[in-house]
């Protein structure tokens, strides 16, 4: 149950509330907000004065629930940009899998500039699954990534692998990403809900829409409400690819939750070939951004080299998102 | 390993040959091809003048392979209707789940007539997995659809479910469907290679794509060529959607094989909700086809009432998927 | 639900009574029994006099639940041979993958009785998914078996790859064999409804419970009650093993159903490695039977080479089991 | 590649090679040990009569692989107890799933003592999917379990959730659990590597063998040997159990790793009509251990009410295992 306190309500009293019924509370910039995990309506000895409204949700998605906001939420990245909303937006989001040297996030952040795409991606913790491969250049990835933003006035989104870099990644990042391993980590989920920043999700392979949400709930209900779902494929008994996009649990959020979704289709494919008609396919559904791996020499690339596509190939696939996201009342930025 | 004999070997030497190096053999328009399961040249003791070429596959994925034959295969339906090859076109194919009655199909019938539609989809066998639920109007079925050709110059799809009337379907669909459930059934496959007609050939829900075009091979080497694959979702862990559309797998199959594709969302999704915008993605991935189910009144439809659009619904994607497809420099027909 | 009509009532009136309440009907030794796929009571309309008693299923597992038949089935192979029930017997059925010519076939009958094993399997019609490799022997193969029970008077259990040689299967066998791939073919389980044999039943790899046990209510509403439940793998994501043999599952099916099941951890696991310790846990968890591969030669075999005990393998294996059927109170025979 | 350096070594020389050839090294107790990720010999330029032997491996599972060391890992929890080596043991670890209480957890450690088992089992740090259900009593539970091992002289095992309390959980536990969900997370498991303690590592529901045997090697790699793995269960299509405990992946664990398993089968099942079945399975399967969730009332758990045994079904439970675990040659302790 999610309950709207009146906007006068101070925090002790929120405070004083919350611990009566048993709930997280925080402020929404209007009044204090409070959720239990009660199905049913739980506020016998409340002092109704005190109400402003309350929602008796069906499971435990609840904020991110448009039974609860109707609306799409709009996340603000700062500098006029934002994604979700009624923006119409679908944002480009590019940049290699690693950052790797001076050298390379240069020609990567001189791309997004020369193809008019306001947000550069980049790993410096790697979430590898073996310690014997290359784990990424840590803070100095992240110093990089640093000068990329001030250099070309670029947004910069870079990945939380685990808890032991979580404040590096919140002091350095324009967008928290939460990887895919991390999804379940309440300890980064916590901390990440009083970052004061946006966050992309990324939703766990191995993990069910509900679970998903929920995971985003951790955060909604803890403050935090610029949170971005990022869909990047489960894992599935096919092997010919990496992962298995899933375009109809996309259907299912844009329906049911009001929480923005970007899609990551160079993860989910594992291979260059197949991006870009899955990013077309993407961009066709309306969705408020991409997420797509570029790299100047994939061939070369410290991780993840099969799935990156080179800039020429970028650029190919920019011109063909254009008219697409035109056909279905979008803009792609 | 695919062997192509001279155009002026008779089908006696043929036959031994294939006998010879254990092969199956067909007659594709031009001359007597041969296929075998070895990996390496096997055409010891074969009489070299009567061979044409050969080439040796390293995998079970051998007819269909763009190793073979790199351009895209053409699927005559008739009446100068093609699916796939360098037409550039995405066939809408649309209709009910099941046949129910005259009143039903013809309404489905005329809602085709209007939207430019050519191919009505709708089963007479339904392959249920409950005994006690509707299985299906059956030759009754059939012979409605045949009318509908008839009246409105249609041409009609239709199911297979299983091998008790198999004949009955080869009579009156213009291209047979091999439903998910009956993608393993080589008593099916064989016979359907010998049908004369289009086949329409559904992945089964828990099939690799290797085994999906492996099925495929039962037909193309029993020589009939005109096999159009069909993706309709895979079963995952996820159950907020009724199965997973593996858009991934599509990217893999338009990659390295030479079948034609189409797009089954409403199965994949099993909700009306999402049908929509997946067709849309689906578009914009420029495959060859997609296949819709809809229904002049969902709520009382026999079966798949939750995944149905209703015709109004069906109206509306149509407008939407024609900007969608010239995006991608196709039409949709 | 079901409906038990007096035992006075006729087939002309049971008939009639089903046509009215839109049921399934099959005398079951003592009386008509009448189902419906309806979830609540719609017996209006019918003369209360003719019935004896009726029970309101909440799912389609109507015939197969423990709410409807409390004890376990008993399923007569005949000669006194029974399976599940209380007998309180772990059946071991063994022999190749595939019958592969009479000296191969022999030496497996000899093991099964050097053994004390009662029935023999073997493959003579392989659902192979390449078109390409060995599909077994068919009719010829059916013949060796039969002269393997004349000789050593074993009991044969031998597969149904699709209808082509569904009519062979039931003539030469003394337990049909569905196969996995089959579970879904309405025609072959309406086909073996009526066989006058039992049957073994394989779980599809992709299909749920619900369906696995829903396949096997085809049957019984047809009037065949001798159905044994086969788990021998399902395909999840990983590829280590073949497929994921389901205890969970069997957990289940016993705790729910009133079918006997037999396991089948060869094809689950895939290498012969596994085989014996996954055995050993099937015989611990109490199950009606065990279906085991063995082959005089694995190296050599036509068909699943990998997964094939060699006959030492088997024996050190049946030694190992008897103590442990013994642990859980029953009998390996 | 895993080499060993003389023993005469010292950590600076080890240092130096291991920078050198880009190698991960520790002190194995008798020499340093360097590891690479390389799958070819890499020891040009490295002095030779620094080296005593090397391993060229063909996959990241390298310390853990029987190629490396062929014997199963001994490891000690203290007081003369072990897990793995050649003990022959099956030891038995019950305890509810959370500590609610000193009561609760009292009658808990009370039944341990009773039964003979020597590890006590209860999470304070639950990782729940939703952010407004119970989260676990956390250090207050740690501090009760502490109590609980001073009073009955029980090793006591308790899970990681996330980083915020792993030092918490390292100086309380006897083995520290690392639950399912973060079985992905560098950070814990690098900070487990140099615990001191030994490690029950659970595999994560969406992970593959090779990645969960590739976590217990960052360990490994990082000078922790005392690593037992532990299946609970994978994420499959099937719904009718929580999940599908993997025995397929047990056998190939047993096969080819030398690390120690022991079997949750309460997590994989989470239903307790099952548990006891399955628990038997596993013992017949020779494991080195079980993980069994109980509770001295489970309709009151405040988390995973239906998965936990009573004491009485516990009881019973642990009387059927010792007949199988003899009849396999082990000793239940």
């Amino acid at each position: 149950m999610i309950v709207h306190l009146h906007t006068a309500v101070s925090e002790a009293q929120a405070s004083q509330i919350a611990a009566q019924i048993q709930a997280l509370y925080f402020h929404d910039g209007q009044r204090y907000v409070l959720v239990t995990g009660a199905k049913d309506n739980s506020l016998e000895g409340v002092d109704s004065r005190l109400l402003e409204g309350h929602w008796i949700m069906d499971s435990d998605i609840q904020l991110a629930s448009r039974k609860y906001m109707p609306q799409k939420r709009t996340v603000r990245i700062g500098d006029g940009i934002t994604i979700g909303g009624d923006t119409d937006h679908t944002m480009m989001i590019t940049g290699p899998c690693s950052v790797e040297s001076l050298e390379q996030i240069e020609v990567c952040a001189q791309l997004c500039v020369e193809q008019g795409v306001k947000m550069l991606r980049a790993g410096a913790y790697k979430p590898r699954t073996s310690p014997y491969s290359f784990q990424g250049m840590g803070l100095e990835g992240l110093r990089l990534l640093d000068r990329m933003r001030e250099k070309y006035q670029l947004k910069v989104i870079t990945e939380v692998r685990d808890a032991t870099h979580v404040e590096d990644v919140i002091a350095f990042a324009d967008v928290i990403q939460i990887g895919a391993k991390a999804m379940y980590d309440q300890g980064i989920l916590r901390r990440c809900a009083s970052a004061g920043k946006p966050v992309l999700l990324k939703r766990g392979f191995g993990a069910t829409l509900q679970e998903f949400v929920q995971a985003a709930e951790f955060m909604l209900s803890g403050g935090n409400s610029d949170i971005v779902l990022c869909e990047r494929g489960i894992r599935t008994f096919e092997t010919k690819t990496r992962f298995t996009l899933d375009l109809c649990g996309v259907a299912y959020l844009k329906e049911f939750t009001n929480l923005p979704v970007i899609l990551d289709p160079s993860h989910a494919m594992g291979y260059a070939y197949g991006v870009a008609d899955l990013a077309r396919a993407c961009t066709a559904m309306g969705v408020d951004g991409l997420l797509i791996e570029s790299h100047p020499n994939p061939k070369v690339a410290k991780s993840d080299a099969s799935q990156q596509l080179d800039h020429a190939e970028f650029r190919a696939l920019m011109q063909s998102l254009h008219p697409i996201a035109a056909a279905v009342g979008r803009k792609m930025i």
